[in-house]
């Protein structure tokens, strides 16, 4: 794709500049057809000015507001637990026909805490697009992000009855732009999807860091000598920044609880079948988790 | 390191041709000074029709006394449960001075089985040094075997008392020829170590895999569409050979438990404080993981 394509927004302004807001605003500086006018706001002045020096936006500010009144669609890339309060700062200073969307990892209380904002609000026209683009790696902050980053990746939508065809096609065709495979599901079964896939694997990632973390001195100073595969993979999982994780917890906590019951009783089980020495049940459980890697590769995931 | 070097072993049998052992029989035919002549013996015929294919040794057989009545050292390479009785059988044939060794992920359990076979065997002087190479990938069988497997990880001595310093050394030298950094510690501490670093992670691993294979079919069909990074990774170590991990999994059943209640109990604080809201705690076990992960990246391991 060239710089010719025409473009999906006039002026896009990005909030929250880490990670995933980054690397929307290095994609879209390449050009991909996503946006004419970058805008970029983030509340921490250090990362603004870090912003400006590599040079992804047209213009950074702290001002959420003055970014808003100047867009036809305004991106929230913050932690999931400072969605709401943003959007309601926001949306009132919207303009008609603007589009507000988010990349939260949760979405159940990411639309509770906006849909009641968005019910009083008086300017016409004006939709909102929950979107979850499910790429990352374990590093944060504007300098970690990557135009690359959506690539091949998924990124899901769980759009709001009621929202104009158009908001949500524009909110497509932009993620697709990005590199990245796009799907509809409702709110809820994203969160349940999400917190067996990606959630419950982070909080065992953390666990199992802080149980090594919690041996006595001795131990602990040989596990981080003799870190074989199997931990360090966990590690690069428990790399990630706390206060989006502790954000991400507390937004899908139902799902995640249910999953983590779930998770925790079959672990119980396996504990039980090797205490027992029941072979055949161990076998079973290992073949399982095989299989589930052998589908995956199959499709193109692994 | 080139094949003029004094060989450490004059005739070498591998029993088991797997990954371990296969990487072994690959590094040491490229030369290294590892052993002038290479035996591999592996009960199913179908493996040996392989490695004579992958032309990795000078002889292969099903039969293991045989080749250790022409070896100076034996390396057992089979699964953990099975390394008893390959000793048992062996042992008895081993030529005086020869060396008895195996690459088990757990030791305890494997010395247990070994020590009173060798204390019943009368030809005098023959060594058994107890070591485990901390190296592995997800992949099985003879293919799979890499020359460099070795390069830059541990590998573990657990020696007996009273065991003969040259026998010790000349396992020390293998592994260092094979790439390998060496450690000593003892057996029970060698347990209590990998139970953490690798066991555990694996049992969660397996276990996640098949949590996620119990979900209704919608949810599950989406899991693996899905997987993000996180499920991913796990998936990565759920790969490996069920046998093998069986077989661990029972012979270093103590350190697993041990180590799997307190993990077991730190999940269960860790959700209760999602289930509460506890803030400050789930940011402080997450910020734990992030430090693990810093340290082992600086001790060079990640």
């Amino acid at each position: 794709m060239t710089k010719e394509l025409p473009v999906v927004f006039d002026t896009l302004t990005v909030i929250g500049v880490g990670l995933i807001g980054s690397s929307v605003l290095r994609r879209a500086r390449l050009g991909y057809g996503l946006a004419r006018r970058l805008l970029a706001v983030d509340s921490n002045p250090d990362v603004c000015q870090r912003v400006h020096e590599l040079q992804i936006a047209d213009e950074v500010m702290t001002d959420a507001i003055s970014a808003a009144q100047q867009s036809d669609c305004v991106m929230v890339c913050v932690p999931v637990g400072r969605i709401g309060s943003v959007a309601e700062k926001i949306l009132p200073v919207m303009r008609t026909g603007s589009i507000l969307t988010d990349v939260g990892s949760t979405k159940v209380s990411v639309i509770e805490a906006i849909r009641p904002v968005l019910e009083r609000i008086v300017t016409p026209n004006i939709a909102y697009v929950p979107a979850h683009p499910m790429a990352g790696t374990e590093f944060s902050g504007p300098d970690a992000g990557l135009a690359m980053l959506f690539e091949n990746r998924w990124c899901l939508l769980t759009p709001l009855e009621h929202t104009s065809f158009e908001a949500i096609e524009m909110i497509r065709v932009f993620w697709q732009r990005c590199g990245a495979h796009v799907r509809h599901m409702t709110p809820e079964h994203h969160d349940r999807v999400c917190a067996i896939v990606s959630h419950l694997p982070h909080l065992l990632a953390f666990t199992i860091c802080g149980t090594a973390d919690d041996l006595a001195e001795e131990t602990r100073s040989e596990v981080l000598d003799f870190a074989a595969s199997g931990f360090r993979d966990f590690t690069r999982i428990a790399a990630s920044d706390p206060i989006m994780w502790r954000d991400i917890f507390l937004a899908n906590k139902k799902a995640l609880l249910e999953m983590f019951d779930r998770f925790m009783d079959s672990a119980e089980t396996m504990a039980k079948a090797i205490e027992e020495e029941n072979t055949a049940y161990i076998v079973d459980r290992i073949q399982r988790g095989r299989e589930i890697r052998k589908r995956l590769i199959e499709n193109q995931q692994a």
